[in-house]
């Protein structure tokens, strides 16, 4: 007996669901959870199916192909633990929130290392037996760094990239290269306080609540489809660094229940937004 | 084209959404949204299916009793606004905000009368060109006086009724009446502060967050299925009369979105809990 | 007895508090509640002191004008119930919640008015003997129209105007005859969204959260200063229409709590930001 | 300069705040902060004055005796940071968010040991070069175990004692040696779910609602005075373990605040509930 996982996402039609489901149903395979959702503005189909039983991938998908309409896509995932490679800078709480997250199982994952534009955190990286590769941005152009950046990431093959207050934005070669897989935290609820500093232009505005965003990355920055946002009450108690201070546990568990939603296969980017079954 | 909904409530067993969604396509119905869940403790399986198309109930329902295991609930219920009638004391927010939410549509329901013990919020209830009844508890034996609640809420052959800060206990035989039909708002996140004086009682233990719990009565005092919980922070400078104030918004919000939630046909009880779906 | 409010707002100086409380120990007024804040970066000095006692206003403000720095704000508030004149155009839940909360004492105010470009809220508004204004703007200039607007609402002296979802844009002139006595809401979490259809634009960003801002109305569009806001979470099973119904749960809570911090003297206006002791 | 904090708490009277302001104004103290509370149910006063300048203790201090009632407390605290030991069992959340924070600068604190009845989490411990003594409960009675607890907490001399999921009940004579100075964590909303399993009972009783509560700890099982509590919102997908799982951000998020604010010395205890200033 196994459990996998079943994505599926296409054009909306009468009676996908009994489809599917008569295959899985055909296929002796148990509906252990089955999420859907139809987006009527665009009439498109998605489904997650987690299915229990004893698989045989080949004649299952071949089924589903035939059933599925045209321009349908879906993904039968194994429940085998996803890898990830985590980009910071200087700050410590998201990175340590997974850290620890990984180590006590609360995120079923392997964090095959770190990688940082600075050194301060390889010490409390290596605590954790996680190699930590320091490349320094210093006297190099921004592609010479990435390019250093890129080949150190993929030697690992992460399943995601996850940007821990990674602090530099990356080019489109770095993005195209890991398209809906890196996940980065905006400390701001996006759309407002887009690029830098978005606590000091909080606290500029005078807002009342501040918040943190999880998206994947694309081109646009900080336009990427919205995986997760927090936020907390503020007052005019708060200067611009105790809204940072402050804000670093919602930036952390908007970042981490992000992280445990795309591991858990949970997350269909479409439209630029996010359908979370 | 009509739209309907269906509740399915029966014994897990594998193809159990195969089998549904088939009859459903069967008789050409679209699936408009679909959740279902199974709760693996007890293997009970839940279904709500909003169904578009021109229904013939009786060969549908016919069908899918064919098909459905033994203990199965179905219910296939039509789009039409639903009846309620309101008990009410002294406090006007809950009974209010469901006044408002009626007129503007935001609850797609008819207000068939208000009844109360008191007669202080008669001309809030007359404003809207609703009936109210003023039925008053004193002289009366608690039989007495709920023999005449019964008799005037059950002219109106409500569907539910919403027990808005109506502070008197029901007796069996008002529960037995109106089975999984009755919503109480109880001014405390349950199963903190049973009974009476729940700001007393939490100013008392001098707790940081007060809260409001919708759910159905049952013969177990605040004991019900819980349909809907919300919370605030306070801190120490609220007194027990602070938090009832600031409760006020608490208590109308849980209400009246557990009243939308049942009004929508989404609310399952089962095992003294909710499923809402 | 009498109780009332002083509001000071003065450059900060060593040895202010100390000043101001030795002047109302000095004139026998007990302290109920005091609080302050220094704003460090503007060394702006502000505080609240609640006063019980019998007032000589005139020697009680001589003594503390001698003793406050220059460029000092002192205001003695007596607690007379505030007047407010509604502004709305077709939306009942705000102006709902407004009539509802000032009926049954929850808001301590007195309704003079309600003004709107539409008629639709007449009817709920005379169902509690309030009058209603209907100016339609049909056939008028902006200026025109604003004209009768002034007029009419000035007519009640309020000390607060409230744009209950006035869906129209205030004209400079609107604006200056009522500095800071103008709240509105606007349904978006500023700075995100400002302008038309916030709910749309949040729909098509596929945020998480939506929320409201209630804020003085300035003569930079949804710029002015922020009371309070407010948010929920959203997923992908809401549309626009959905954010939009429930807002406004959202937008009503954050606009009449901002109205009874104003109503309470509560809230000072600094540097386009509120400070509220 | 140097920077310390006074508390006072003493009864109410008229002009207190000016008595300690002035006397903080002859010292010449700046004061950064100020924020007091009158309990008018028990006509008991609280201050907390953060203030700057050169200090002279003793005399500052002997004019405040002279000037404040009987029955009066004050403390003034240096802004040294403060050390703590931390009690664990088994679980790594609440532990590890405290670790990271400490390692970096969140929370201003000397973590001096930790302390466990299993050793599972002595490997997290030293990863951060912290002593980490595993006391097992093991054939020992109770009063044995806490003997060699207290011996070893105490060997730290700690400001508090933190017990990050301490699964354990303590006697009184431990309680009595660090009174007001033990900060529990339990993980529902008290006082909901007192004692053993809380999410289960949670689970058990439907709830919609799960939290976590800081608290002092008294020889009272979960009846001691609450200094923080979170929540978040759960639905019918949620098992027990689920619960368990989800609850892990919210125990770290409240114990780690909770813990903040005594560390600020913001912390009243009085009448067996906490003032927060």
């Amino acid at each position: 007996m196994e459990t996998k996982t079943l994505l599926t996402d296409c054009p909306d039609a009468m009676g996908l669901i009994s489809k599917i489901t008569n295959i899985c149903y055909k296929h002796q395979l148990n509906i252990v959870h089955n999420n859907e959702f139809v987006d009527h503005a665009h009439d498109q189909f998605f489904m997650r199916t987690e299915l229990e039983g004893v698989f045989n991938d080949e004649t299952f998908l071949f089924d589903l192909d035939r059933a599925l309409p045209k321009g349908s896509h879906r993904r039968l995932i194994s429940s085998e633990r996803k890898r990830i490679v985590i980009m910071v800078t200087k700050e410590a709480h998201c990175l340590g929130d997974i850290l620890v997250k990984a180590f006590d199982g609360t995120l079923n994952v392997e964090i095959a290392a770190v990688v940082g534009n600075y050194d301060v955190l390889a010490d409390l990286v290596e605590k954790f037996g996680i190699p930590y590769h320091h490349i320094s941005h210093e006297g190099l152009s921004r592609e010479e760094h990435e390019a250093k950046m890129i080949a150190t990431v993929e030697q690992y093959s992460p399943d995601y990239v996850v940007l821990a207050k990674y602090m530099r934005i990356l080019t489109p070669d770095f993005v195209a290269r890991f398209a809906n897989q890196i996940i980065n935290i905006h400390h701001s609820f996006l759309p407002a306080f887009i690029g830098a500093k978005p606590y000091h232009q909080a606290f500029e505005r005078g807002v009342k609540i501040i918040g943190a965003t999880a998206h994947f990355v694309t081109n646009d920055l900080d336009e990427g489809p919205i995986i997760t946002q927090n936020v907390i009450h503020v007052d005019h108690n708060f200067s611009a660094a105790d809204m940072a201070r402050s804000g670093r546990d919602v930036e952390k568990s908007a970042l981490s229940k992000a992280l445990g939603l795309v591991l858990d296969d949970r997350v269909f980017v479409y439209q630029n937004r996010t359908v979370i079954l």
